[in-house]
């Protein structure tokens, strides 16, 4: 292998389509002692900066604030107007609110981009909302009451305002509210010369960012896209059309921007346009945007498995009990019910006391197991590696693995109960115990949350709680139930 | 708002950059009838194929494989392969083997992928790998025996291998695992004419993707970045530097590659370069690489959250026994100590057998408050949303929301105790008990898990073992505790 003193030479040469580029006019010449390091490019958000941002608070030193802040990131100041408390936030707002920009908007965590709205001067917003590409304007609309968005789309011209009042028209978490509607678009028939002429034309109306130029048929339907790689190193008189690349692929206005994120990520898509029902172009979606989504659904999932709704770090106490109080109730219910279960061998417990201390380990052994496959089963069909083809193959294994880790566990469990409590007999129930529930934990964690999402649930949500009270209900039933027809 | 039939005149309206070039010589006259819908573009792996595919399998017929498979994209042929029972996988590998490319062999799960290539014939394999970008390789060969590395290593030509070799050599999970090495720079002082005609005449050796040009100082260090958009829209004179982008953000190689997928989410990159230790450019990072990370990285945190490791649908029942024995087995030793607890109160459950039908009630709920606040918790750590600043403002807000939850849930479970058994004093004892395990519990999920990142533990993988037993050890502890003091 090669180690890392060669590297020098390699890289040069490795880097094949810029070397004549980059090594040729302005290759440093030898003994031309290295540049002292440039100042650092990103500040990032430490704790140290932190703390000065919140000094600065307190002082209400805007002067300060602007000096620690204009070098940050939009994002990362969003970042940070999350992480401070209640009291901090109002004086921030005040003293330097007028300074927030759409961007910094944008970046906000939804709960929290409401209350910053109605604190800004109308102004400020304004100004904030005219910088901002559609699809941003929409994300930042779409979560406010109507008479915000109306302040809002007020401080807009007429053209974006109708734009955005489209995009809002169509379903929420769907392709037509992700997409941006500036789009760069040729005719087929254009060549290469033409687009960069036309492009160097529009140059102030043009979006952003853009990776590819659409080409439109005459009904302006999309046809297929040219990279903007592949254009700036095809000669002028190329026509678009004959380079044009096979990722190619159209998203529906009203599909699911779950679907749009899946399909980015399956096909390494870097923009896609989107149309209507007539099939005609309205808008692009670009990969950042998908990126954003794929993470946020990513964190839903995480969330929902453990029973907790939208929500963020600066919500309020009462807020954040709001939240995980459902999940808590449901629980309690089924927990109620696995104490129904055991009530019916009060009289078996009472006798031998040892089934009350023993019982919770097949239970929590049982939980766990299902929560295990449950989980495996819920992710596997967000990434569709679950379908209707492989289900049975699956569950066949779910159960074997249930099977195979029962009896592991039915041995160890057999000796504890046989040396803990010097009964054979116990070590017997217990260890069956332990069997039954595995299997009936694998079994459930699969098939409930496939079972959820052929009727349109979202296994995420919901599969938990049906599947723990299975392993309760069962691993209480199976335990106590054995041990009174075994033991007395 | 507007309504839905007024879309039509406003799309053209509002894609203004496109708007002469879409609405001018190619727009529709009026009167000419819709064309017939084109085909369908990107045939979705479906139920109904997936059953054809496996006919063609059963049948051995390689032909009617081809047909079934040439017009998917290759993330979903890997796919459809991990979806095979191991019968029909190793069939279709003898059967098709020959036809599977690079790209194929990219996006299959990195276990199966290994049993793929064992499987291929060696020339299959080196074309396969020719084909390939750089990172893709280095993805392909990173899991794989030293023997088999270099079986394909030695497919390929001298400067690739010595490249992908030089790739290997950093970290596992690093930016320079994960850049690709094929860069295309300009010197700062180049001009926009310049670099579009070095551009067309290295058409040939440019990257498949790329999306800016990487500006370098003499001693090829990264300065800035333009965008391919931007450059297509600026006449010829303009210098390289004067149309920089303000997102330019570098990357080192060694940084791990989930800080650089949190990075290109964070900041909206698209691509970024990667320096070594002396600043010089040595690669590049394309945001479809850094939105796989962090995909793989959610799934990763969801799965160990759920005491799952890595691991697909098509490992067989030993290998997933194996991934899930370790957990069971934390979990059972969890277990036998909250066992332990309440065998020290074995003399009261005999008098008062009601207590053994209550107590997992208690513990069931601290279990599933506990993970609610360690899941939020994770996922704040792992979105640096929870941080030094205001790690003790979470605290005391999870405090109290276990107090205002376990308040709640003490009044109803104090119900509960009353009118099942008729015994205040049992309602006061469970409500008591209720209260003490949720505030715990709010406390223990966020306390166990930023203390595990302090230390450098994954607190998604170990943070639910510690928060279980704190809650059932409290949970059984409490309620027990307290009704042997109260009731007794």
């Amino acid at each position: 292998m090669a180690n890392r003193a060669d590297q020098n030479d390699t890289d040069i040469d490795t880097a094949r389509a810029a070397e004549s580029a980059a090594a040729g006019p302005g290759a440093p010449a030898p003994g031309i002692p290295p540049e002292e390091p440039r100042e650092e490019f990103d500040p990032q958000l430490d704790a140290g900066r932190v703390r000065e941002v919140l000094d600065a608070i307190d002082a209400e030193d805007a002067a300060a604030l602007t000096v620690l802040l204009d070098p940050l990131h939009p994002a990362d100041i969003a970042d940070l107007i999350e992480q401070f408390d209640d009291r901090h936030r109002r004086v921030f707002l005040e003293v330097w609110g007028s300074e927030i920009d759409g961007e910094i908007l944008s970046e906000l965590r939804e709960g929290l981009r409401e209350e910053v709205i109605l604190a800004l001067p109308q102004e400020t917003l304004s100004d904030a909302v005219r910088d901002l590409d559609s699809d941003d304007v929409v994300d930042l609309l779409e979560d406010l009451e109507e008479s915000q968005q109306a302040l809002i789309l007020g401080a807009l011209p007429a053209i974006d305002r109708a734009q955005i009042e489209q995009a809002l028209a169509f379903p929420e978490y769907s392709a037509g509210r992700l997409m941006q509607r500036e789009v760069v678009r040729a005719p087929e028939h254009w060549d290469v010369g033409q687009t960069i002429d036309f492009l160097r034309a529009a140059d102030n109306e043009l979006p952003d960012q853009f990776y590819h130029i659409m080409l439109v048929d005459p009904r302006m339907r999309p046809i297929g896209y040219v990279a903007l790689g592949r254009m700036l190193s095809s000669p002028r008189s190329t026509r678009l059309a004959d380079i044009t690349e096979d990722s190619f692929r159209t998203f529906g206005v009203e599909q699911p921007e779950a679907e749009v994120a899946y399909a980015f990520n399956q096909y390494h898509l870097i923009s896609a346009p989107v149309i209507d029902a007539e099939e005609r172009l309205v808008g692009v979606i670009t990969i950042d945007d998908a990126m954003a989504v794929l993470d946020e659904e990513a964190e839903e999932d995480i969330l929902r498995l453990a029973g907790v709704g939208e929500g963020s770090l600066s919500d309020r106490v009462i807020d954040t009990t709001r939240q995980r109080l459902p999940w808590l109730a449901v629980n309690l219910v089924t927990a109620i019910m696995a104490s129904l279960v055991i009530a019916q061998f009060e009289g078996v417990i009472t006798q031998i006391v040892a089934l009350a201390v023993l019982m919770p380990i097949v239970a929590s052994m049982g939980g766990n197991a299902g929560t295990q496959s449950l989980t495996v089963a819920v992710r596997a069909i967000a990434t569709r590696d679950l379908t209707g083809s492989n289900v049975w193959r699956v569950v066949r294994r779910e159960a074997g693995v249930g099977l195979v880790n029962g009896l592991i566990f039915a041995v160890v469990m057999g000796l504890v109960g046989l040396f803990w409590f010097s009964s054979p007999q116990l070590g017997y129930v217990i260890g069956l115990a332990m069997v039954v529930n595995l299997v009936i934990a694998g079994l459930a964690g699969i098939l409930v949350p496939v079972a959820l999402d052929k009727v349109g649930v979202d296994p995420a949500l919901a599969s938990g709680a049906f599947v723990t009270t299975v392993t309760d209900v069962v691993g209480f039933f199976a335990f106590l139930g054995l041990a009174s027809v075994i033991l007395l």
